[in-house]
Order: structure tokens, then sequence, then C-alpha cells
């Protein structure tokens, strides 16, 4: 609803050139603020600049004006040539994490660095990130940059704790719950709002399907949890799972351009009974599908015993692995027992095997965990898994409030990536009770935005609250619609705003015009501009 | 939307009766749990007992199904009795923290203790909290017991942080944006969800007449900041204010009955300009108006002159004062700087004169303050305001995020309220943007609700898992009826689960009947439990 009174915000697709690799254009988001009003003794008025604010973009080319939405033809495949002209100086395709090791900068490293500090330059804000950090964090296995070689049309970003905190967001149909359709305007959808990955967990029909059509639209990592599909492919039976079913999987994956896999190789036989005396048991599904078929054989997990293998398999791609944590505690009363952190130090043993592989990889971790509790988890991660990038679900920091488990679990995730998770896995309003929708999905992932940058204000990310202090000025200033083009969700503040019927008053909202702490402040200054007090 | 196929949850009003006073009988909300059933290697079913778990009501008399609601004769007076034979018994009336420096339990004493322990005697959970522990915390002011003894329709409860953490809701019109029904309306309906005491924050017409209202009809301690209505009464012109005008107004709202005051006496003259650097000024009302008749008067405010006096006032009423933080920071940027912390220390100096005169107090803060500067304002308060009880607005902490500031701020009321804070005052949706209806007061007190609980849970509260456990295992056994009673918003809980199609299926509903890690786990149990693996 555009009004013609007042000086326009404009929010607009802008592109940062590489240094390194001129060639390289990172896209972001431009907000062009308006400028502040100062009237002098007499009320005439002098403008002040104020500086645009480059936003973090995970939309890809669907916010581009000039890009022709073409669901059929995919996204640009950006990173096809760069791809095509490493192999062709290096020989052979290498992991970003082999690269790395071998002094290389890649594209897809310069990349990120520029994307991590957007603001960084304009406002001569000191920053540690360059592309020779980003190759050295991800040569020493601190930072993951997903980024399956048949994936090119995704737009590198990084995992990493000396990075912006990311968040992933879930969708995928059970069942026949939803279309083919839904689910890549779903996927379009949660990038929108600010999802950094994107785990595709359908266990339905049209599995392959539902996921070329995904990955051809997607501008960010896309994972899977292969376990899944090569369930579907035996009938649901688990006692049918082999590894050739599972190796076949990977590779139809790999081959489809998949970034990440988690896989739930830290299940150990010797480790099942500890869920035994749990509360809630085994709430994973890959955790509980690949414990059954241990008990069932009697016999170590395939995934355990082969991981080599899929390490082997993975590096052809430049796929990363996401450890996968069977044993999670699904209730507080759970948490941080036997079963969890015997899987996690399981995890600690294979990281270091796939790094040996040049494979990428994180560890995947908490669940429902109070507060109190949160700290050991990071520690122990830190401690037993190498500096590996922590990758947890919330946690959920209180099990009774079912229909609001995006709030329990922000709370939780504010914390954990305060102290060091470098990637958020979201949870949405629905947890524990259907499905998300659309609607979910958005609330989802903004209230994770907030425990990612609450968490980035907290670690001193370099810039972090640029976005935060030119809001809070707008917001004092009474500039609404700079206020609204910073936020993280416009629409929803300026809804808010507008359904209580103002539109752009010299008053803040809560207290009305008369009683106005901000209008007062303001008086206040002018009172003493001009001397009176 | 009952349905009959399934044993039924029971929730009831419940009262518990005192034991150094029989007479009390304390309500609360019990839920009567199905039992688990078990079969055995036949299919046998066996019934196992699931205990009822007690919950801290707040709704006062409006769930008891026995009570007739009639606005117009407003709610049962119960504490009445007990106000006029302590005055026999004492030859006058005592605050309650004059009761407790004399030795004194009094009746409102044990109700809160076994109110805060309500799970504790049943499954014989050790707790430190007796009615002589109330005593001695309301004693040494590390507690507060609001109870002005003009409001006997209010039920017991205590703020501090050796007990459960406590949330307010503000509710109250702005000019003409509302009528005394909806106000009353939504006071009653806060307390249905768990507010634990409620601030009128009113400033426009009929100011008195909402009050009455909301105080005759209101089960739990209300709240008001008394400037609001002496700026009224001087047709809004802060220089016309006088100590007089503000002292009637005291006055007048004693006698109805008001139970605690926002003063911000904290503003000083010498401190005032501290705020001049701010990004965002000050944006309480309350502190922006004491700071304008400050400057406008060159003079130390009357708040602060006149404190004593005050104390003398409310002191004969049991009003608690709430030291109010007139500068708390209205943006990340101002957090923790030199106004808010100068303020602080003055609010320690007044508890001290409050205490004197038998006056409980408490202390109000935070506003916005990222994730890492939480802490350092808990210690700087339990240091310089003598262990007073700490209530805080959240901390939001993020800027960018309007719209969501119920999530931004439970985010940091979870912390701040962990590391000691014993109330928070609850943020909406709305925040920043427009007053908030119906909806978004539910909204706000369930996103407090958690923070106070994850609290809770994470100091060790006595029992304060009971209702996790006793949820989560209701959720592992697919008992969803019993998950919804125990949920903090039953309703919402249900309403999500049926929409999408679900009817008491034993699955969870995330993962659809093929795939549910629940399910996996019971019937892994079960094939340990026969044996076959």
């Amino acid at each position: 609803m555009p009004k013609d009174n007042k000086a326009y915000a404009k929010c607009e697709k802008y592109y940062m050139q590489g240094k390194l690799f001129p060639d390289i254009r990172v896209g972001m988001m431009k907000v062009n603020l308006t400028p502040t009003v100062n009237r002098d003794e007499q009320g005439k008025p002098h403008m002040e600049q104020n500086e645009p604010v480059m936003i973090y973009d995970t939309s890809g080319p669907y916010s581009d004006p000039d890009y022709q939405v073409n669901l059929e033809q995919g996204l640009p495949r950006m990173r096809e040539s760069w791809i095509e002209e490493r192999r062709e100086q290096m020989g052979q395709h290498m992991t970003q994490m082999a690269c790395a090791k071998a002094g290389v900068i890649t594209r897809e490293m310069e990349y990120v660095a520029i994307r991590e500090n957007m603001n960084c330059e304009a406002l001569g804000i000191n920053t540690h990130i360059t592309p020779e950090f980003v190759r050295k964090e991800i040569a020493e296995g601190r930072a993951v940059l997903p980024a399956n070689r048949h994936h090119p049309e995704s737009e590198p970003m990084i995992i990493g704790r000396n990075f912006l905190v990311k968040i992933n967001t879930n969708i995928g149909n059970s069942s026949t719950t939803s279309s083919i359709e839904e689910e890549v305007d779903k996927a379009v959808w949660s990038c929108k709002w600010g999802g950094d990955t994107l785990m595709d967990l359908s266990t339905g029909n049209n599995i392959h399907e539902t996921r070329e059509w995904i990955l051809r639209n997607c501008p960010v990592p896309v994972g899977t949890v292969p376990i899944y599909q090569a369930l579907e492919k035996v009938d649901g039976r688990i006692e049918n799972l082999t590894w050739e079913v599972y190796r076949d999987t990977l590779i139809e994956q790999c081959e489809q351009g998949v970034d990440y896999f988690t896989i739930h190789a830290g299940i150990r036989l010797e480790n099942v009974h500890l869920a035994d005396s749990r509360l809630c048991g085994i709430v994973s599904r890959g955790g509980s599908i690949m414990s059954k078929w241990c008990l069932l054989k009697n016999r170590e997990s395939f995934l355990y015993e082969h991981f080599d293998e899929i390490c082997d398999i993975v590096a052809q791609y430049d796929v990363a692995l996401s450890l996968g944590d069977g044993l999670r505690p699904g209730c507080i009363a759970d948490a941080n027992d036997a079963a969890q952190f015997a899987e996690l130090d399981t995890m600690g043993e294979l990281v270091v095997r796939a790094w040996a592989k040049d494979v990428q990889a994180f560890i995947e971790g908490p669940g429902h965990v109070p507060m109190n509790k949160i700290r050991e988890n990071m520690e122990r991660q830190l401690d037993h898994c190498h500096e590996a990038p922590f990758y947890t679900l919330g946690p959920i920091v209180t099990d009774i409030a079912p229909g609001y488990d995006h709030i329990t679990s922000a709370i939780g995730a504010a914390q954990i990536a305060w102290l060091g998770t470098a990637m958020l896995c979201y949870v949405t309003p629905k947890e524990h009770l259907s499905l998300p929708d659309k609607e979910d999905v958005r609330t989802g992932v903004i209230a994770y935005k907030i425990a990612a940058h609450a968490a980035d204000i907290a670690k001193g990310h370099p810039g972090a609250t640029v976005r935060d202090n030119a809001l809070s000025k707008a917001r004092f200033e009474f500039r609404w619609r700079d206020q609204f083009h910073l936020s993280l969700d416009p629409e929803r503040a300026q809804q808010y705003y507008e359904e209580a019927g103002h539109t752009d008053g010299e008053y803040c909202t809560m207290c009305g015009p008369d009683f106005c702490a901000a209008k007062l402040t303001h008086d206040l200054r002018k009172l003493k501009k001009e001397k009176i007090v």
C-alpha cells in the first residue's frame, strides 16, 4: 500500500563484484534509506543523509526484477563455468576442502567472504573474514561450504562458527500430504524469508522427481536424509535394507545435486541399548530405522562399516556430510544422557575419517535440552568433534508448549548459537502436531533468523549491528517505511502498523500522539538546542 | 471437539487446604491423566496409572464451574476477613513486610507457599519453599507479595528469585482505542492464559472508572503508573505537574486497590543529560515525562524529593513500589549505558528507604539489550539494589524484528530470568507497531510463560519438570488428549492437530504412520521384551 505523501525507502537487488575474481557477482539486498530531516531555529529543514544498508539475501535470482522465473528451465547455472575451469586447471575435480588444503582460494570462497562482510567496506568496519581466512577455516575443518558440483544453481554460503550463524529449513511431504508444486513453492518461499539451506525430507511417492524440481530451482544448498529413499526402495521393510541399496541411493542423489547428506553413522550396535531407559526413546526417524536394523541383524550398521566408502563416493561430487544425531533427546528428561553423548563421541571419530578423504563434514545436535544443559553440549562437541561445525535442532528448552515450539526452540537456538553452533535447524509452530504450511514456514524462518542474528550480535560478528542501528534510528525518527524495509519481515510489520489505522505519524504507536516518549525526547532535544532548558 | 472413542483426560479446578491456616483454599488446575496401556505377550492390556499433575492457575474463580460470573458484583473478597482478623490481632494494619520482619507468618504467606509447591507433596519432591521461608524472603526484601488491603479479590502470589518466575501483562487503552468492557475482558483473558500480575496502563478518558472495573474483577495483583493519571489531571501539561496532584492521585489509586505503583523516582536531574547522546533517547513514557519536568523546572523531581512521603502513603495500604526504569534502553546500541546504570544505582538507594518504612519494593529493568550484555544487568542489579526483586521488560535482543518482538524478547527474558530476574513484563507481537488485541495478548502471555518456565527448569525450581515429563510421556505414548491438557495452550495444540485431519492416531504427526520414530521405538521395545532381538 504505497502512499504518496512521503519520500520512500527503496529496496533493490544489488550485486557486489569480486576482487580476486572480478567475474563473480554476489547478490544482496540494498536498502536505500530516506534522509533524516533536521530543522533549524527558523524551522527550515536540513537533510541528513542515511547510508544504505546491505542485507544478506538468500532468495537468489527470484528477487532480481530482471530475472524471468521459469521452473521448467530452472535457475541459471552460475557455478558451472567455475567448476569446469577449476577442473581444467587442477586436472580433476577437487572438493572445496581439497582446494583449501592445497592453498587454493576458489571463487566460492571469495563469494562467501564478500557475502559475510557486505556492510564492512562501505562503513569502514574491520573484519577478519578475508578469502584467505575462508580457505583456512575450510582447510582446518572448522567451516563447510556445501557445493555439489551437480548443483551449480546454488549460491555459495559457509557454515562455521567464525561466520554468520546460518539456518536450515525443512520441507518435504510425508506420504501424500502435498504435491510437487507445493514443495517447490515452499522451497522458494523459505529462501525468500531467509533460509540458508534447505532439507528435503520427503518420504512419499515421487521422491526423486520432487527432489529434481527442488534442486533445479533452489538457490541455496539442499540436504537430504538418503536412508528415507533407500527404505522406500525396499518397501519400508527395514530388515531388507542393505549397503548396496543405500550406496545406489547415495550415488543417485549425488548425481542429482544434493549438497549434503544426513547420515546416521554414529549409531553403534553397542550403544543402541543406551536409549532403553529413556522417557521418549528415539525420536529421530533415521536413528530409529538404523537402531532397529542393528538390533534385527545383531550387527554393526552398514553406515558405520562402510563409512570410508561413503566418503569416497561423496568426495567425487563435493557433497558434505551432516553426521546425523539419531539419538538426540526427544524430551528434556532425556537431555545429555549416555545415549546422546556416546553418539556424539562416535561422530568425533567419523569426522576425522571424512576429513582424511577431503570430505567436508559437520555434526548434528540437540533436540530437547533445558537451558542449564546447553553449554555442556557445545563444549563436548567442540572437544570431541575437533571443532567441526555444529548444526543443531533448536534446542527446545521446555516440553510444555506444543503449538509454540518455534519459540521454545528459538530460546535455546539463540543460546547455543552464541556458544558456537554454526547452523540452526528451524522448528515451526506445528512441530509435534502436524506438518507446516507456508505461513508456518515463514514464522519458523523468522523465529530462527532472530535467534541467529541475536547470536551474531552477541558474538560480535563484524557489522552485525549495522541493521539494528539503522532500524532503530529510523524508528526513533518516525521514518516508518525505512523501519519496515529494514525489518526481517517488512510485510508483517507494515500490516500490523496499517491495520491499526496508522499512517506515517510522528509519534510512536504504542503510546499515541499525546504520551509518546520518543516525541518527548525530540521535544527535549529541541528545547536544549534552543537553550530553553 | 470431544470425541467418544477414547478415555478422556479431565482438567478440573482443585483447591488445596492450608495447614497453618486450614481455612485457606489455594486454587489450582488438576489434570487427571488417562492410564498407559501396556500389553503382554498375548496382547492382553494392562493399565498403568498416571499421576495427576497440578498446574499453577492464575485464572482465579473464573475457571471454577461453581462460580457465577457477575462483573457488577465483582469477584469474592477472599482476603477481606484475613485482613480484618490481622488488624484486630496486631492492633493496626501492617504490611506483609512489617509482619514478616515481626516474625509473623500471614495467610498470604502460607497461600503462596502452597501455590509454589503444588506437585511436591504428592510426588515426594523436596522443596525449600515453606511458609517460614516465604516470611524470611519478604522480611529480607528478596521477595514481594503485592497485596493492597483494598484489593481483597486478588489471590496471593509472590515475586522473588527463589520462587517461580512470574510474568506481568500490560493492558490499557491509549486515547480512545478501546472501551471499558474490552479492557476488563482483556484483563480476565490475560489471567486465563497465565498472567501473574496485570498493569493497567490506560491513559485515555474514564481512567478511574476503567480501573475500578478491572480491580473488582481481577484475581491477580494490579499495577499502574500513577503519573499517567496525574498528567491527565493537568490536561497533559507537564510543566503543571506538582507533588500535590501526584500525591492525591496516589491516594486515590491506593484507595481503589492498586497493588503496585511504577514510580520513576530514579530519574535525577543530574543524570537526565546522560541520555542526550543516545541513538533512541528516552523510550519510557514515565521517564520522558519526568525528565522533561526536571529540565523545564531545572530542579530535582518531586518523586525523588518526596520519596519518603510516597512510602508513608503506600505503607498504609501495603501497596508495593515498582521502581520504574525511566532510562531503559530503547535499542541495543543504548544498552548498559551510563544513563541506564546511573538510574539503577539510584534505585538501589531508594529501595533501602522503602524497606525502612516496611514498604515492599522491586526494581524495573532491561528493554533492548543484546545477549552478551544481559548478565551485566543482572549482576549490577543484585549488587547495587541489595537483592530486591528484578522485574524486566524482555529484554529484546535484536531490534530488527518488529512484528515478532514477543520472540526477540522471550529469548532475552528466558536468559535474564535464569540469571535471577523474578518477574518478566511481557511483550506482544504488536510491540513498536500498535496496541495488542486479544490474540496478541494470548500470544504474548504464552511466549512469556515459556520463558519463565524455561528459567524455572534451569534454576531447578522444585517440581518444575513434573509437567514437562508428564506431557512428554503422554506424547511418547500417543495419549494426545493428555498432551493437550498439559500444554500451555491446549486449545491451540488441539486445533493444529485436528486441522491436519489427525484423530488420536498411534503415530507422530510429523512423520506419518510409516516412518514414525516413536512408533519404531515402541516396536523395538516390544521386540526386546519378547526377546526377538
